[in-house]
């Protein structure tokens, strides 16, 4: 399966992000990709980075962004994973990942179900924690374990996506460094990022897609100076092996074919699934255990 | 918190094995160590790698190495994690982790949750799969969640035992290569086996001390030419950052100073427990989701 991970930096503008994405798309698709991945929140800046009532003016077009990347993957004959502002109800708004077949229907949509909410990143203002579970989205390409961002960091997440079905795990996503971080640190946070995502790759025999946004976008409320996305947008397979990588600096078309038919061979050789010890998991389902 | 990694090959007689693990032990004591983790199975071979009911003679002698390492903590003032072969009633075994304090006494134990059984690990033949859960150790150096080798592979141990209050996860283990893979199948499979467990300290915001055997071992039923330890004992930090890392190819006691309060820094930039949703992982207690 030829994949396309498009990583991009914010251009200022929803109409000129939007163009640009799509011929990043149409490029990816002449280049013979079958499915391409955008990044969080790809049509506008990482908005949550202060709390603003206005800024839930960015998901009242909900429905028309849906038209227009249906029209997006019907044209340029794609699955596309986009990652989109929904406003579902007034007061009531996800951030939604919707998934299009390459005829433009909607394979299915996932709301993020784990929400952060940390200096710079006040997610909980913004979006309520999905409610539609951990379910594999069908699609020609395969059946697509479609996350998003902070579920990264969940193997809870990855696991119950492979316990359903999912044939790849992928993460449409935006994470970043603040500029005065020390470097040794910076290094840490970016590498406990890509680590505990090969993980739930081992872990479940899985090949794992992540994009995320790059460059520097200024806090406009003036709080904090901003983030800088660090990119590193990857592919690794079904032992956690890196396929494809991105640059931490530049906007990007990563390709990378990716081989589905290789966890077989490899949850053959590690059939974690089979000695799971379900009997002994209850506390799983506690929130600590004390 | 002063630990010392002892990364042993098999010298063919349990007394000779004993012997030269005391005195690394002793080493380790006089050098500052208060925490000393065992590879497993340290007192034999890897027995595993064919199913003989005579092999069950090695865990005739259970209680007498319980003693025996007790008294090794005791004259060493260590907390000492060791991993034995339990009988507990004719016809039932487990691969049994016995930690003691400092002053010779059981701290607690641990018997192996997840059993495999592979092709040269015939793992279920031998061990009962333990019935004590995934339960952390107190001890005068901090909580321990100790498991055992291919627990380390389950994302599920790593979190039970956070959940639990674990200060750190701690893994003897036996795993190599067989010598005919391919270099990069050889690399694949080790880089899995260090990336699953920096990913599960990185998900947990808790450090992990993994300690491996080292060296060819016989498969003596001639079925298979054996077993290459791969060594590379381990430590990392709570961001899955690695703080040291062993050889390859040696024998080695390998030390590090391991910071328990970062955690505590860690898990607040990264609190990953605050949003974990226990209201939607009620598969995780299922085999599979069909």
């Amino acid at each position: 399966m030829k994949t396309a991970l498009i990583q991009q930096q914010w251009l200022q503008n929803k109409e000129t992000m939007r163009k640009r994405t799509v011929k990043m798309i149409a490029e990816a698709s002449k280049a013979g990709a079958e499915l391409v991945v955008l990044q969080e929140l790809h049509q506008g800046p990482y908005f949550c980075q202060y709390e603003d009532t206005n800024l839930f003016d960015l998901a009242e077009d909900f429905e028309e962004d849906v038209r227009f990347w249906s029209g997006i993957a019907k044209e340029n004959g794609v699955v596309l994973v986009t990652s989109l502002f929904e406003k579902r109800a007034p007061g009531l708004y996800h951030n939604t990942a919707v998934i299009f077949e390459k005829d433009g229907s909607v394979a299915g949509k996932y709301r993020k179900m784990h929400i952060p909410d940390d200096p710079g990143f006040y997610e909980k203002f913004y979006f309520t924690p999905g409610d539609l579970g951990f379910e594999p989205i069908e699609t020609s390409v395969g059946r697509l374990g479609v996350l998003v961002c902070w579920d990264q960091w969940y193997p809870e997440a990855a696991r119950l996506m492979a316990l359903k079905g999912a044939e790849v795990l992928i993460y449409p996503t935006a994470i970043g460094w603040f500029d005065q971080d020390p470097e040794d640190e910076k290094k840490r946070q970016r590498d406990a990022w890509v680590t505990v995502q090969r993980g739930h790759a081992v872990a479940n025999g899985l090949p794992l897609i992540a994009v995320n946004r790059v460059g520097f976008e200024k806090d406009e409320s003036g709080v904090l100076d901003g983030i800088h996305f660090w990119g590193t947008s990857f592919v690794c397979g079904p032992q956690g092996e890196m396929l494809a990588t991105a640059s931490t600096d530049s906007e990007e078309i990563l390709y990378c074919d990716i081989d589905l038919k290789r966890s077989e061979e490899v949850r053959r050789w590690w059939p974690f699934l089979r000695d799971r010890r379900i009997d002994a998991y209850e506390g799983l389902l506690k929130r600590f255990i004390d």
